[in-house]
């Protein structure tokens, strides 16, 4: 094994805490000592011990004159736990290998500098884009304030995510939706449109294969306050609560019924008669949630994408047409006139989930 | 280098003679003696010699005691040129490696049977899959008598091939389009609707990076013969006909006009208003031709489908979303009611193609 090995398991340790420590980061550490790991820990939990610490408790004496692997620079400031900065000078690890720097402008950094200072032999940058991939929303929290957005659709190859009868079941196949419950279990919050509600009466739960995993907030966009108290997202068991994200006139007699039923509101300024997802985005980031999952309908990504709130897109393929041009679309909205106005994706990647096919690009 | 490695040269010896050999397989074959390739060969042109004759031509004396890999069994009947199987025991060739044997069910095949009737070691069926895939065309012409069917599409990822203004301009990148124009070198001939020829008066000829290819013959379906007598299709230079596809209440007039403008006519059946796309099948295999390339639009695309004449698709997606849904669709025309009834895909690949994407997949 060499070091891109050990800080790929210690990746691997990070992935662990997903759905977890938001809006911490997920940290991974691995100790390495004669080419053996000694030590292993991870970002287990929210106002939990960091990973360095897990790590180096692990190993106990026998991280003296080992290396740290780690996927995060270590803190070294006092936040919710002390610096682990310190908890590494005590252990004796000789060296400390990093994945990526701090990207948070608001701390303290200067972990990596301050560990050098001290004598410790520091390698930051070793897997440093498989380290920005996994936080690649608290990245983008930290430095904006604003949730990262991802966009995940499900469409035939002739993009339709439904028949004209509405009828949906199933587009992709069960690895393809198993991916979709570990994006829920890994995202803070999910969004829908109101008329997602009305037609599905969805769970918005997550699912894992191996059992329950973190539900996400539930977000829908409701300007009207036109669901139903009795829908399931609000009258079924889940820790994660659900928010109806409504406009400013919405009735106070529907407001009431709703809070009566469990519904969290969250009264957003319109934008052309509809919720400003702009300014939603603002007031989620100041709700510390640090990612959104949207999942539909059609209007909703439409308006999303309209809005330029979407960092990422996710999109599943069944490998089958349609075969019309009356199904429901992936976007229901007005289209640019010319197709180089067409929104460019970054960093496309390809892949197969079971039979089906996820493209994913960034904004 | 091992057998499949042989067999993989033959492969893409034979690969060479595409868009020149039809209705003729493409094949291909090398000589292999002591480990050393002595002779390659392929079918280079309909009515010159076969693959095992040139390969053998250029081994010389030294086929003697050699292995003879070739893509496809070797023909045992006087056809246009003399049965290959009398070539291979004049050659002194001890070892035939056989892709797969000859699917036509009209010739007199035994070509293996027979080199083993006469003490030639035979081994067949070694890099089969590549071997039938090379020559779907062809398996599927012999079989049924009527053209294998490639529908081919370009959309962004949100199923657009155009915008709501038609604007086209590039949905995909040029290294898709130059997989295209080599799908038109390869196959016999290339369809599209009227409205695309009125739309975008497109030459529909073959223009390889390397240079011009071979031209598909061009089908424009035109029910009503509205074709326009000065459209590039038919006052271009090029070596491929033209054939509208007409109803048989054309009138005669415009059947006047178009043929002196050069347009070959093929009256057609029609089925609920328009050309019987299963009785233009039966009457193209009558005119050897084996494979068909839709090219669009998106009426086409869907009555193609719908008619169940398509064997396979090839979908190339740009790493775009165009973003609305009024843009043109992949398909026009009705879609089914429930999702199970979505038409699948079968042995689906997906490959990139420069920034591009491909999804191909059978009926």
């Amino acid at each position: 094994m060499n070091y891109n090995d050990y800080m790929q398991m210690a990746l691997d340790l990070a992935g662990r805490g997903a759905g977890r420590v938001s809006p911490n980061p997920m940290v991974g550490a691995v100790v390495v000592r004669d080419g053996r790991v000694v030590g292993k820990g991870y970002h287990q939990a929210l106002g939990g011990p960091h990973a360095e610490v897990n790590a180096l408790d692990d190993a106990g004496p026998q991280a003296r004159g080992a290396t740290l692997y780690v996927t995060l620079e270590p803190c070294n400031h006092q936040g919710r736990t002390p610096p682990c900065t310190e908890k590494i000078l005590q252990s004796g690890v000789r060296r400390v290998v990093v994945a990526m720097a701090d990207p948070n402008p608001d701390v303290q950094g200067g972990g990596n500098a301050y560990l050098q200072s001290k004598g410790i032999e520091v390698k930051c940058g070793v897997a440093e884009g498989a380290a920005r991939r996994l936080n690649e929303s608290f990245i983008k929290f930290v430095r904006t304030k604003r949730p990262f957005v991802v966009l995940k659709m499900a469409a035939t190859l002739d993009g339709r995510i439904a028949t004209r009868t509405g009828d949906a079941r199933w587009v992709t196949g069960p690895e393809a939706r198993a991916a979709v419950h570990r994006m829920r279990h890994a995202l803070d919050a999910i969004l829908v449109g109101r008329g997602t509600i009305t037609a599905d009466d969805p769970q918005l739960t997550t699912r894992l294969p191996e059992g329950r995993g973190v539900d996400p907030i539930r977000l829908v966009l409701d300007t009207h306050l036109r669901t139903d108290p009795k829908a399931r997202v609000l009258t079924q068991d889940s820790p994660a609560p659900t928010h109806l994200v409504c406009g400013p006139e919405a009735d106070a007699q529907r407001k009431s019924a709703l809070t009566t039923a469990g519904a969290l509101l969250l009264e957003t300024p319109l934008h052309e008669g509809r919720i400003d997802l702009d300014a939603l985005m603002v007031r989620l980031g100041g709700l510390q949630i640090t990612s959104v999952l949207i999942e539909g309908g059609a209007q909703v990504a439409h308006g999303a994408l309209a809005a330029g709130i979407v960092d990422k897109v996710v999109l599943f393929y069944a490998p089958k047409i349609l075969g019309g041009d009356d199904g429901i679309p992936m976007l229901h909205g007005p289209g640019p006139a010319m197709m180089a106005e067409a929104i460019p994706l970054h960093n496309v990647s390809v892949a197969r989930v079971g039979e089906d096919i996820v493209i994913e690009g960034y904004r």
